[in-house]
């Protein structure tokens, strides 16, 4: 593998998922040398607890050094536009910094979030691409302004774990917040799910379909309890209109999900990347309750990004 | 040992600390593969520079790794509510975050401050509980709301060492600031110093007494001058009032210690666990003087993070 | 070595910069073990970027663990005024501060920047002396107040790769900038550009000379054409004035360079710190074309602290 930004850039996403599968069953024991002597950069535009941790953990599995970077707090303020004169705020060009880190570091890791008011700049993936472009080195998406490939990676591996049929009902359940979230976590889950099985669908209210690229197989479903009545994995996550981009429109009835509209079926699981608002998101009875793989997901993040550095490294020697 | 929350999770304190002297007088090489493999997270929702160095150094003379998260700056903020709907400024509740640290470390240590405003609140320890409840692995205080036990652990260590009798006369010293600080290091020290001397006091105006669960052997001294008399060693603090809980109730006479005071006693040291306001909470003079323990005692943190790593990783066998 | 706060604490500057560009043909495989057990402790007052990636890479290629702390937000506010009455904002005086942090770590790694309204404190280098006061271990410069020699080193290094005569000219030329800069960089580049050859100039505008300590060799020149017409190695940067110090004087014409004005000087090598404002203190073509040799510098960071690292641990032996 040259980069992680998308589950396009794995050749066979599910032959990768039962390699995933593998790692973990061995203890990630596969290859505790591969990484010695090299060095993993991670680059923190935004916050992150589990990104952060379970890399970190599945670099040393494979003997790599990590250097956390918090852009902003600990570095500097990065220009990301073309031929600019820099008299502003920005001190360094994501060129320079860019192809700095690339001389310093083996691969680099990058989160950066969208800004949710130009959805054309967010679509282009301004960030990560320069960093492709300038780096010289292979990059891993930590979450970007419109995908989270390693999060849906934990998603579609647990998914292989836990399923009881070669092709599961997957409902994607939009669920409401009180803010203005990305859209980075359905897209990348649409598109792992829908080489995962040919029963996905987006469970959402009008207005909050994803950009054309990330449609479900089976299309949309307008009608929350209809979606889920016969699905084997409920995956709850809200986000911000793709249409009316990053806005919240109004919605109607109730999109919070909880035991009793699931009570006619009893072996629906239910899936979110964390973090997750109780109460608000996703009720605590289902948090608590036996049909979450919430923690299985989390746990998984490890076995996503070992496979990624794993094949990455590979691709390195 | 499972836990490190108090000094009571010690089965014999007194055996303990003469195990971690001998640790150190083996320059910490008794088991440098025994945390070859797992993971120490430190989970910093305050500031931190002893506690964050000695952990991280104990650590690595074990071979565990260790991730470090500042929780808020890095991270996000958490939600410690039972039941509540999450519709606020938290992002996560403490159940989720602590259950997936859980299952991507061996040990988490984790360091959290009072409110000083909720007495209840803070001496049922909420935060630390929780995470006791929900991580499924053991915690290691590095200070909690109402106690910490690896400054006094290592405070216990120093005196051991440069004690010169059986039952030292041990004062813990009331000492003006301008801020309202914890009862957690007076509190840790008090019930570590009852079980190393039965010659224990505390020197504090009235109203500064600590709660009942940690009433000195000797009982409280209300005249510095006179408690500091025959004092072998005397560990110089302030902290804000347990019963007007958090305030500095007004105090009358001189509470700050000096060379001056201390001239017809001169084999007596002066402890302080760092960090000190000089001139306000402790003089120049003593602080630069021989009798000062305070550089012996910060050393000594990593004696202590030492013997209690050690000690929770071989149960963890 | 002793310490590392200056070209003056290396012997003899040019058989280090052969060192150490031996060091890097090898690969940084000359001494892997030296630093194992020891540990370097990172403090950063300011944000640092390529220091804080390089200086860990080193360590790491020499056995050393590394512990960041970024004092301010992980730590506490340090005082620095002597036989102060601690009252205020500052919670920890430096004194007792670097005195603990050396007895955690054989070596320390210290940034911090000047305050460009005192003039004598910033070069009375009052941070850095208190820790080589205090700390009783090594203290290497992550830039001081008025120097940075890791960082001056690193380019003559990256002058001793790309020279094509005995004593090439070398010319730092002053660029323009929206801010008040340090002096450090130049400083120490003039420092090292003394020694490495008898052509070394400074092109500024009247007003920027550097202090007498710094003069370079050929004397100032205050036509940027004029000094670069000849030039094997330009480098630019800018400062702000240390006469009327800290200030930013106003300036008559041109002090951007661009391709354009090196027309007639196609052998010139262009070099910079790096960050570097694009388009307001170079040009993008100079920094995108093939005279630039900002990379390379960048990367000879991680050279010329490697070979700083490894001469300390060799003395501490």
């Amino acid at each position: 593998m040259k980069q992680f930004l998308s589950q396009r850039d794995v050749y066979q996403p599910i032959n990768f998922v039962h390699k995933a599968l593998e790692y973990k069953r061995g203890g990630f024991s596969a290859a505790p040398q591969l990484g010695l002597g090299k060095t993993l950069g991670l680059l923190f535009f935004n916050p992150s607890l589990r990104t952060r941790m379970s890399t970190q953990l599945a670099a040393a599995k494979l003997g790599l050094q990590t250097v956390v970077m918090n852009v902003g707090s600990e570095g500097w303020a990065l220009e990301f536009g073309d031929d600019v004169v820099m008299n502003g705020q920005s001190v360094e060009h994501v060129k320079d910094a860019a192809a700095v880190m690339g001389r310093y570091c083996d691969i680099l890791g990058i989160r950066c979030f969208p800004s949710l008011s130009n959805r054309d700049a967010d679509y282009s993936e301004q960030v990560m691409e320069q960093f492709r472009k300038y780096a010289g080195v292979p990059i891993v998406s930590l979450e970007s302004a419109t995908l989270h490939p390693l999060q849906s990676l934990a998603d579609i591996i647990t998914m292989e774990e836990y399923k009881t049929k070669a092709h599961p009902k997957v409902v994607l359940a939009w669920a409401p917040h009180i803010k203005a979230l990305p859209q980075a976590v359905p897209n990348s889950f649409a598109q792992w799910a829908n080489v995962f099985t040919n029963q996905f669908t987006i469970a959402c209210p009008p207005g909050y379909e994803l950009a054309k690229a990330f449609e479900p197989v089976l299309g949309y479903e307008y009608n929350l309890d209809k979606a889920i009545a016969d699905a084997d994995f409920i995956y709850v996550k809200n986000w911000s209109s793709f249409s009316d981009y990053g806005k919240n429109p109004p919605v109607e009835g109730d999109w919070l999900l909880n035991e009793h509209r699931l009570l006619s079926n009893p072996g629906a699981r239910i899936m979110h990347c964390l973090p997750v608002r109780r109460g608000l998101e996703l009720s605590h009875d289902l948090l608590n309750g036996p049909r979450s793989l919430v923690l299985e997901q989390a746990t998984n993040r490890i076995t996503a990004a070992y496979a990624v550095l794993k094949e990455i490294l590979e691709a390195l020697k």
